[in-house]
C-alpha cells in the first residue's frame, strides 16, 4: 500500500507488523490510547538488599528466558561497555530469540555480530544503527526485522505497549544501593540519562550497572529507585572519551563555513528570530559553526534565546555559560563540555519522552522555533533520509531527526549538494526517514530551496540577499556534476523498517544484492 | 473477619471493596502487578494551545459527567482554594454521584459539605478529614464510603488501578502555557508538588490551574507538560500563610519539652544513631523540640545527618543551613520556612510515590533510620490511631504515618498520656490506623515503653537513664487518673473504611449514634 510520502508498503509488513502506513504527520494527533504499566515487584521490607554480586547472577534473578526483550540506552555512544557486557553473559547462558530495543546503537557494538548470526538476537529496535550490525542486517543475517524508530518514536512505542520490555539494562554513571542513578559523579560520566527513562517506567525488570556506587541517596536522580529491582558494581560502565566520537569539531572546510553562514542569515531573517526563540542543533560541522556564528548577531541585535535544546554540544553550552540562553533542555550530551554543564544551574535534564514523544501531551520538540539538521540525502519532494547509505547499506540513524522536523516551526536541513561523488540532493531518497512536510528549509553550498508549503518563509525571505533557488534546480546542478545516480538494487526480502513517529510505517528497508560483476 | 490486628472487617466490606482484611506488614512484599496506564489524548500539532479561558471551559473539554473520580492534593493545606472553587463550579453543572479522590481534605474544604449532602459527591478517598467534611461522615451523611488511605497507600491505589482518577486538578503556584507546574516562583507559593504527582502519571485528564503564568518551559518542572491537557488561569489559587496552620510552632509547654527531651535522649543512645543517619519528624510540638534539641547533641558528638525526609518544618530546614544534614528529601512544605528552602541546592523534591509507596520497588521511608511521630491513642498492642477522634468522629489523617512508622529501623510514638481528660495510652484504640508491629517505642510525659517485638532496642537501653517502663504500666496510670474510658458508641453503618497501605482492610469507621439524653 502506498504510504504519504509514496513508499510502497509490502502487505505482509503490514500484516507482520499489524501495522498502518504512514498518513501525514497530523494523522494521529488527538488520538486516546491506554498507556501500558510494567509489572512491577513490589518492595516493602525495610531490609531488602538490591545489591547483586554479579551481572550474572542480576540477570538469572530477573528470570530471563528465551524469547524477550532486552533494553539499552545509548549515552555512552561509541564509549558504551553495557550491551556488549550483557549480551556476552546472556549468549554464554545459552538464551536464544531476543529481541534488542535499544534507543542507539553503534559500531561499540560490532562485537554482538555473532550473537545475530547465532540466533540469540533475532530483532533489533534501535534509533539506528552503524557499523557491523548494519552490514550484518543489510546482508539479511538477522532472522526477524529491524525496526528503526525515532528517539520520539521509540518512546511512543513502549508506552503504547507495541514493545514491552522484559529486562532494562541501564548502565549509569553513578548509582546508590537502592537503584538511584545520575549521569554525572562517577569516573565514567555520560551527562543524562534522559533515553533509559522510559525504560525505568515500564520495563518489567531493570538492572542498574554502575562502576561507582555512591551513598543512598543519590540525588537528584534521573532514574528512580522506585523503578530498578537490582543493582551490580562493575569495574567499567564505559569510556566517556569515546562519547565524543563523529561529534564534530568546529570546522575549517570553507563548504561548510558558507553553508553555516547561509544557515545563520537565513535564521537571522526569519520571523522566529525575535528575543525570547528556542533553538536546536545537531552534531554536523556546519551546524556547530552556525550556532557559534549566530551567537555573534544574536549579541549584536541584543537578541536572547529562551531556551536551547539539544542532544547537546559545547557551542550550545557556551551560550548558557555567555548568559545568551535561559536554560537548556538536555537529553544527550555529545562531547565532555557538555557533559560538564549538566552540574549548572540552568542545564536541565529532560527524558526521551518529554524531549520528543508524539504520544503524550505535548513535547518540548513541539516548542521549538528553529532545528538545525543533516542528512545523507533530501528529495525533491523534501524527504530526507538520515538511515541508509546510498549503497543501501544501514548506516545510520534516525534521533531525534524526524521528532524535531515535525515539532519546529522552521526546520532547516543543511547537506552538501555532493557528497564524495554522490548527490545528496535527489529526485528520490533511498529510504524515507523524515517526511517533507516537515522540512521546511534545505541549505546547500549550491544554494537555499525552501519547502513551496511555506510561502510564509518564501515571502519573509524576499528580500534577503542569499541564493535561494528550488529543489528541483539544486537537484539538476547535482546529476549535472555526477550525471543522474543509479538506483541502489536490492533483493526482495524487507529487513529493516523504517517507523514514522507516531508508530505508522514510513518505508522499508530490503536485504542489499550481494555484489556481482557486470557482465 | 477478624484481621492481623483483631479487628473484625465486616463481610459486607469486603465484598462492596473487594479487599481482603490486613494479614500484616509483609504480607504483600513481592507480589508483583501490572500498574495501570492513564487513558492519554496525543498533541502532536505544535499549533495546539493548552491554555483554557475559564476554569468552567476546561472541565467541559474534559468531559467531565456523572460518577466520575477526581484528584486533588492537599500542598497548600489550610489555604487551598482549589477544592472549593472546582467543586462549586461542577455542582453548579448539575453533576451527581462523583467520587473525590483527595490527597488530605481539611477544614479548608467546610463549603463543599451541602454537596455531599445533595449527592454531587457520593463517595470519598482521602488520607483523612477534619472539620465538618468529618462531621459529615461520620454522621452517615456520604451516601457511598470514606476511604482513608496512607500517602503511599494513595499511590498504591492508582498505580494498581483500584482508583482510576478520570480527572485531576492541580492546583500550582506557577505553570507556563504547555502545563509545567512547579510549587515556587509564584505569589501563592506551597513549595513542592508532591502529592499531585502520581495524579499527573495516572489520570486520564489533568487541569492545571495556576495564578502566576510564567514563560515556557517552567523547569525544573515538577509536574510535567507531558501530563497535563489544559490550563487555567484564575485569581489565587491559595494563601499560604494559612500553609502553616496547625504546625507547630517551638512549644514552651514544659510536659512537651519533657516528652521531646526524652525523645532525644532515646535517639541519642539507640544504636542507629551515627554518623550518617536519617530522619523524619511530624509537625508536633515535641517533635520539633525533640529536632531542635537533637541538633545540640549532633554538634557535641560531630554526627552529620545524611538525609532528613519530610513533611518539612524550619527545624529540619534549619539543619540544612547549618550543614548538619547532606540533603532533604520533601514530600510537603508545613510551613513557609519549609517552602523557601525548597530553592536550596540540597533541598530535593520527591513524589509521594518516591516517599512512601509500598508497590513500587523501594520507597523513601524504607531507607529512614528514626521517625518522630504523634497519636491520638496507641493502646497496648502499639496500634495507633490518628484519624477517629475519642468521640468516634473522623477528624484527622494517616498522612505518611504508616508509611514511616512500617519503613523506619525506629518508629517513636510520642503522646501525652492524657489528651485532657482522656486517655491517650488505653487498652484499645478506638480505631486502628497504624499497626503496632510498625511502632516500636511509645514516649509519653509519664514514662517511655518499647515494644517487646525489639528486644534490640530493649538491651541498647537497659543502662540509660530513661523512665522505661511497661505500655501496660502507662495505660493503668492513665486509667487510675481518668478511670477507664467507656467505649464510644457506635451505630451499625459502616461509614469510612482504613486501609492498610498495601490496600488491605485495617479497620472500619462506624456512623456515630446521635446523641441522646442517659435515662
Amino acid at each position: 500500500m502506498i504510504n504519504a510520502v509514496g513508499r510502497d508498503i509490502p502487505e505482509e509488513i503490514l500484516e507482520i507488523t499489524n501495522k498502518e502506513v504512514f498518513q501525514g504527520n497530523g494523522y494521529k494527533d488527538g488520538y486516546t490510547y491506554k498507556k501500558d504499566g510494567a509489572n512491577t515487584k513490589c518492595v516493602i521490607h525495610n531490609k531488602s538488599n538490591k545489591l547483586v554480586g554479579s551481572l550474572r547472577k542480576a540477570i538469572e534473578k530477573c528470570g530471563i528466558r528465551d524469547g524477550m526483550t532486552l533494553g539499552f540506552h545509548h549515552h555512552f555512544r561509541e564509549g558504551d561497555y553495557i550491551v556488549n557486557m550483557v549480551m556476552k553473559e546472556i549468549h554464554d547462558m545459552g538464551i536464544k530469540n531476543l529481541t534488542l530495543c535499544a534507543s542507539s546503537l553503534g559500531k561499540a557494538h560490532d562485537p554482538i555480530v555473532p550473537y545475530i548470526e547465532d540466533g540469540t538476537i533475532t530483532n533489533i529496535q534501535s534509533s539506528g544503527v552503524r557499523g557491523k550490525i548494519g552490514d550484518a542486517i543489510s546482508a539479511g543475517k538477522l532472522q526477524g526485522l529491524a525496526i528503526m524508530r525515532s528517539h520520539g518514536g521509540r518512546v511512543r512505542a513502549i508506552e503504547t505497549g507495541e514493545t514491552r520490555i522484559d529486562i532494562a539494562f541501564i548502565g549509569t554513571p553513578t548509582c546508590d544501593d537502592y537503584g538511584n542513578c545520575r549521569g554525572i559523579g562517577g569516573k565514567s560520566n555520560c551527562g543524562v540519562l534522559s533515553y533509559a527513562v522510559v525504560d525505568g517506567l515500564h520495563a518489567d525488570r531493570v538492572i542498574a550497572i554502575t562502576d561507582t556506587l555512591v551513598p543512598f541517596p543519590n540525588f537528584p536522580a534521573h532514574i528512580s529507585m522506585t523503578n530498578v529491582d537490582y543493582v551490580v558494581e562493575v569495574d567499567s560502565v564505559g569510556d566517556p572519551n569515546k562519547i565524543a566520537t563523529g561529534a564534530a569539531k568546529p570546522t575549517t572546510d570553507m563548504r561548510k563555513l558558507m553553508m553555516a553562514d547561509y544557515c545563520t542569515q537565513f535564521v537571522a531573517n526569519a520571523p522566529y528570530f525575535k528575543d525570547g526563540f528556542s533553538y536546536q542543533t545537531g552534531v554536523g560541522g556546519a551546524s556547530i559553526a552556525s550556532t557559534i556564528s549566530l551567537s555573534k548577531i544574536m549579541k549584536e541585535r541584543n537578541i536572547r534565546m529562551r531556551f536551547g535544546v539539544g542532544g547537546l554540544t559545547k557551542p550550545m553550552c557556551d551560550l548558557l555559560i555567555n548568559d545568551q540562553v535561559d536554560c537548556l533542555l538536555d537529553t544527550q550530551d555529545f562531547d565532555l563540555d557538555a557533559v560538564e554543564s549538566v552540574k549548572a544551574l540552568k542545564h536541565f535534564r529532560i527524558s526521551a519522552g518529554e524531549y520528543a514523544d508524539p504520544f503524550n501531551k505535548g513535547a518540548v520538540v513541539n516548542k521549538l522555533d528553529f532545528v538545525i539538521l543533516a542528512a545523507l540525502e533530501v528529495d525533491v519532494h523534501f524527504n530526507c533520509n538520515v538511515v541508509v547509505g546510498s549503497d543501501g547499506t544501514i548506516t545510520g540513524a534516525q534521533g531525534g531527526h524526524p521528532d524535531t522536523a515535525a515539532g519546529a516551526k522552521c526546520t532547516i536541513v543543511i547537506a552538501p549538494l555532493l557528497q564524495g561523488r554522490i548527490p545528496a540532493i535527489c529526485s528520490d531518497v533511498t529510504t524515507v526517514t523524515t517526511p517533507g512536510e516537515s522540512v521546511d528549509v534545505v541549505i546547500t553550498d549550491y544554494g537555499i530551496a525552501i519547502n513551496p508549503l511555506r510561502q510564509d518563509l518564501m515571502d519573509a525571505m524576499k528580500d534577503v540577499d542569499l541564493p535561494f533557488t528550488t529543489i528541483e534546480h539544486l537537484r539538476d546542478i547535482a546529476y549535472e556534476i555526477t550525471g543522474a545516480p543509479k538506483r541502489v538494487e536490492f533483493a526482495d526480502r524487507v529487513v529493516g523498517v523504517i517507523e514514522a513517529r507516531d508508530g505508522t510505517i514510513m518505508d522499508v528497508v530490503r536485504q542489499v544484492k550481494p555484489f556481482a560483476f557486470a557482465e
